[in-house]
């Protein structure tokens, strides 16, 4: 027996099949029975229920709360979503006669939107928690390694030194930014629909700011009409996690590459590689692979969900009830990612050998040209000179430190012996001292920052 | 105990949980097997396998595939997906000695790209069969109504009359467009990778297209380096899956419209239809709205998987794994939908009399530009002439059959008796007689082209 | 002459052709010319320019502004892009002596992302303008016809009476969260990479924060290296503008549904109709049909996008210079859609006596169930009692209000000829008083609350 | 004026600018006005227009595609898009009371399909070409090179070496599918929608064959009002550009990191190099970069497109119009991505001595594997022992044929002295001889089925 039996015959098999929500939203059961109970004690106050009828489906909306945490709720063939299903067990348990009355002026519509809301607010925190760990592992592993040289990569090509700690922490600006989206999609999460009914709004609920506050929301949602169909924090939850997926995609990426033989700068830890099946040597980066791959998932369910919505009339469309399962998927997959990299990160070992070695003194030709700049030659032409000695280097086949000072003289009079206190790694990384830059106090000063904000997020969750 | 022990430790839970196919992959299981039977032979052929290890080997993976069957399958903890977990039972029932020689020149990446090959081969009949189904059904539909008008809508404004059954048509020429798209992929589906081995072919085969033709393949693939990263076969079903789904979709907007109060040219059997829990009087299109809603679906795994393939480097990457469950999604949505579709369909009812008095008198504007045609005046003339008629209509609010004579002649002189003739819902459909136009006897050829089309694919399976 | 020449042979025409830019980001030249000049000042305060090289350099910028902003500005054959344009005509204009010294520190992968995020926050104030616009319009219809009722819609169907103003004001919450999203990606926008250099940082700026304020931004970014690939700005623009573009889309639908005759709520002026070049009569909504459509388009610039970002290796690669296209259409998408809509609400025109006649007596029933539970009815029951009522009517082929009590008696004892009064429209309405409920003085507080909020928004824009 | 003036009053310049087509239809010129010369002869032979009024309004169009392909046709204010534009132009060099009969029975719905696909099917020979222009290259590369070792990859780690002519036809492969992807599609865009009129037919043509095959098309649409709104070919146009550009972007990564310093297997030719403003050093692989940065955007054009149909009613829809400036971007980068790409590949060179140093001999574990099956031990035992032997190897900080024999023999006792000649990187490559395996004679077979396919294309092109 479905909720709107009555007036219409019972659809047949195939159509619940196709149609039915029970096979994934049973996963709501809590955020439905701690929507029902505040929804009860709504209804209290307005009358509609009586104190005792209130504890009676209080009590029950409680012990099926039990029956699903112990894996003990038997399904009815009639429970086409959870919310059917709850109230079906609420009547067996409490009788239709009181169970009947927590239906009074909620829709489906309504507690639906409200369930999912409070599905993903409880998520919320967990999400959070692993993009933290992850910045955390981040500023831990360039903080333990400050100093540490390797090369900079543009186009794939060496472009200039870093710090090992520079390339870890610019990572770690990006999951900030992401962090920051996360706190701002929670504001616009937090608008209770309940009370919104299928589209004009409750008869019988006089206030429901008490509502939205009990049940942790920051304020109820202002247009009955759009409250029901609004799913807004659906699709800023999936960009949110595209995004995300992108910058831990990235990070993957980076991962696979420095680490691959070729590069060479990464030692991954065993735990978080794999073998192969046919060829005995193998230890392959799976995980980051997966990383990477989901990472496209993401992407796909953000924009499938935006083609659902788009052109959709107002009011509750069925088409809705496909913001679930794209839903689960990256909250899922962020849930798996985020700890999964945070200890992959962590037991990152830098080769310190091989990126000293991988270093070119191509990467210093921009000294070359500022080298120039100091001794009064604008920059084009300081980089047109630079160019000339690179390439006449590649011609001798030297590096450009063993280039000869007559051929840098014959590029540009104005080269001196000193040009090759300039060739140094070190000294490089250590001009590059605007703000952001890569010399060490730079960096250092990047920590302390990353330090006092992670502090502030801790101290921010304990208050 | 996984099959790549040995040189690496064991990776740990987090890692495990995230990486393991097993919980969707599973599915896979007859194909799994079916291929490993296949390929035990070529082994046998090659002389790897004694006749009486092969014996084994296949009587051992007829067990496993009744299991599976029975729900009997037990997994293991290191089940990581299909392959491992049919090669460790495997084990146990025939022993490592013979066991462990089947998976020689075999690498999981020829083997799962084989696996999901089969498996989509083995679902294609089905999509297809649903297709025709729903094409019947449409079909039927036409011949069983043939001669009903209704109004036809441009930007969901009245444009011209139409037959219903032009109308039903148009929809199955869609679908015959996704069946073409069906034969094609099928093609390129079935190119066998068995024998690529990991990435540069198999050591022990000196044939392969004994083992394609004997697991129903067209081919064996041409490059071992291609064949065990291939995935096109996955992205063409996916894009075929979400054009049908756009149909679908189209199809669905149609009904849910016309079947819509305010427009109530249709109506649909109650076995479609579902109730509200709130509202008492609701009769909603549910299943109509979720096919429209789960095109958006179809849409986002095509793109999210394109998005994971994009910019992979040669030889198989892990983020391949990512194909199965969009490909799952996809087959399983369309298997779904499409007999729903068909059974809704069967049992639509036009409303002639909704139908026949929505028609509007402006849709028939045209007729009277055409009349005009006839008398000699250049159509862009006739055109303004008519759209005056319409405007001093609307003005006088009358139809374009109240409107005087003299009127019709103040706007055009060329405009006489006769043309009350010409505004007539009937004589405007048949006069659209060019091959493809809504004339009764064109659109009777019609359905007689796509009832012979639908038979011989009838025959087609059958022969 | 290219800016890099000196090393390399020069790319072939087909080479330049596919990856010059010039063609679409000429459009940046007044950011890149901005953000030029502000960098000329900085190495001024370096010591890298004497005040009259600044000078020098700025008035030529400064000409070269007018250049273009009067469409005189003259391409040469080596104009990759608006930076190499730019430097190569201020080299013209003041010799490359003085011109040639503007790039020292500064690399274009620095210098195109200061210039893309100068350009959006120039256009982010337009697109706000035009969200408050169509909000005002939207407020401004629903405080004009405040107390009109008309049928409020769930799956296409009728659900229960609204009035008018509420469904507009659905709309304006939903660009309301619009424009919230609008101002978090502002904060993320306002921050400067200038001064990031290739990816290292610059060696001859001592701060950066200077920069950022003379600019306009919030403050510069932390790391040179994610500064100069961090596109999060770009795809969250993107993501704000396909929300939007949904929403927008929804709006259209509602507005197309509504005016079609077979609704005919609504009258849409002429201006934003168009014709038919073959049938005279028609009047379509072709600019709310572009809507809608560009709505996919938005979408898929944000999907495309996402896909281009992942998987990317650390540091500048060239696969971002596809940030910009996208960027440029979906801020001129929606710069041309917000004032085509706010005109279209402006001069839309309510049908309130077709309103009132398609308002059907089912989407009374949830007041009849209501009726019941003042009697002491449990709601579900009270619900299936309605159902019975709404079957029964259907059934003699009457109205709600027209059913006889016996038979209403028959369904449930509870009802009694008090009944009859609560199957009214305006009662229904009334009825819904919760906060954000349909009831009119709800509503009236929804216009008040939205009013506020859009003064605070104009108030803010003043100060 | 436009086509449709009469009834309405004129849209205003916002409601323009947000509509018109023409500053991106207008390339669609030639095929309008192709269709136009062949849709008046099926007038003339329907008895609609005089031989003479045929031939001056043929001689009219001629000569406006002679204005546009000379850029001297000059744009009116009314010019919406690119069909009122040459309508206008005729009425002015022929006069209305001839070009106004040109309309008859025919509308833009009908019209703009059929440019459109005229359009698209005189681009798909030019991509076809630029499809085996690249294939030729691929094939001409492997042929010129066979013999030549390189490490092949999974995970980015070496997994068995490869001929460096076998990884070339990989891709070759590939562009194979792409092309008889093209191929089918091809059938399906040349459907001929003219004479469906706006939605219903043409009162006026008896023959529409005669019209497809005068315009190149194999047959005529069956339905018509199917035809108006069928974008199939779109769509599929666009999954076979992002499935290629996907193609693309993968051929281009392996070419990025193959010629990357830290892989230097490949040079690439200079003319596709570009360098840095700042970093007088680089040679930077943009074009590379750019064809994976845009495979992004097709799959983006895609996903967005199919968003913009999914859920459209029937008949023609002004959403349709996005379809255009996506199908031209697609068309376009394909035709300026793959003669780029046929360049660089022609131009690429191998770099023998670093590919043979780069090989690792732990990619030869699985030949130790091989060498224990052939001595009788089954392969998973073999794959333990050979796993064992490459960590032996590792601990002592040796190569494989650097391991004793002893230590060999103590991981299992089948190991023989014979082992060290598997060890052999030319042996392993010989071994894998199965069909489609990397042996050199396998390769070669590849090369002369690839260009005895290539041969035929360019027979059945010039036949």
């Amino acid at each position: 027996m479905t909720l709107w039996a009555g007036r219409l015959t019972e659809t047949d098999a195939k159509v619940r099949l196709f149609c039915d929500s029970f096979p994934f939203d049973r996963r709501l059961y809590a955020a439905d029975i701690q929507g029902s109970i505040a929804y009860a004690r709504a209804l209290e106050r307005a009358g509609v229920l009586s104190r005792k009828e209130r504890v009676a489906i209080q009590r029950g909306l409680e012990r099926i709360l039990v029956e699903f945490k112990l894996g003990q709720f038997v399904v009815a063939p009639g429970d086409e979503d959870i919310h059917t299903a709850v109230e079906r067990r609420l009547t067996e348990l409490v009788g239709e006669e009181v169970a009947g009355k927590l239906h009074t002026g909620r829709s489906r519509n309504d507690q639906v939107a409200t369930d999912l809301r409070l599905w993903l607010l409880s998520e919320l925190p967990g999400i959070e928690a692993g993009l933290v760990g992850l910045e955390q592992a981040l500023v831990g592993k360039a903080e333990g390694h400050l100093g540490l040289l390797m090369p900079g990569y543009t186009h794939l090509r060496q472009a200039q030194p870093l710090l090992f700690s520079h390339w870890l922490l610019s990572h770690f600006w990006r999951l900030e930014r992401d962090r920051a989206r996360l706190g701002d999609l929670k504001g616009r999460a937090a608008v209770l629909p309940l009370g919104a009914g299928a589209i004009g709004g409750n008869p019988w609920l006089s206030d429901r700011e008490d509502l939205a506050r009990e049940l942790g929301f920051e304020r109820a949602a202002e247009n009955s009409l759009d409250a029901v169909s609004d799913r807004d924090f659906v699709a800023e939850l999936l960009f949110f996690a595209a995004l995300c997926g992108v910058h831990l995609s990235q990070l993957a990426e980076d991962l696979i590459l420095f680490s691959s033989p070729e590069f060479g700068f990464l030692k991954l830890d065993e735990r978080f590689l794999t073998g192969s099946s046919l060829m005995p040597q193998k230890a392959n980066p799976d995980p980051l692979e997966l990383v990477r791959g989901r990472a496209g998932r993401l992407i796909g369910e953000l924009c499938g969900f935006l083609s659902t919505l788009k052109g959709l009339p107002s009011g509750y469309n069925r088409d809705l009830q496909e913001d679930k399962e794209p839903l689960f998927l990256a909250v899922g997959t962020l849930k798996g990612a985020l700890p999964l990299l945070s200890g992959l990160v962590e037991a990152l070992e830098p080769e310190p050998r091989r990126m000293r070695e991988a270093l070119e003194e191509g990467a210093l030709a921009t000294e070359l040209a500022d080298y120039l700049v100091g001794k009064g030659v604008p920059f084009r032409a300081a980089h047109r000179a630079a160019a000339g000695a690179v390439k006449r280097a590649l011609e001798l086949g030297v590096g450009l430190s063993a280039l000869p000072l007559e051929e840098y003289r014959r590029i540009h009079p104005a080269f001196g012996e000193d040009l090759y206190g300039w060739l140094d790694f070190e000294r490089a990384v250590g001009r590059r001292a605007s703000p952001g830059g890569t010399a060490p106090q730079r960096v250092r000063q990047q920590i302390e920052l990353a330090k006092k904000t992670l502090k502030e997020v801790e101290d921010g969750n304990l208050s």
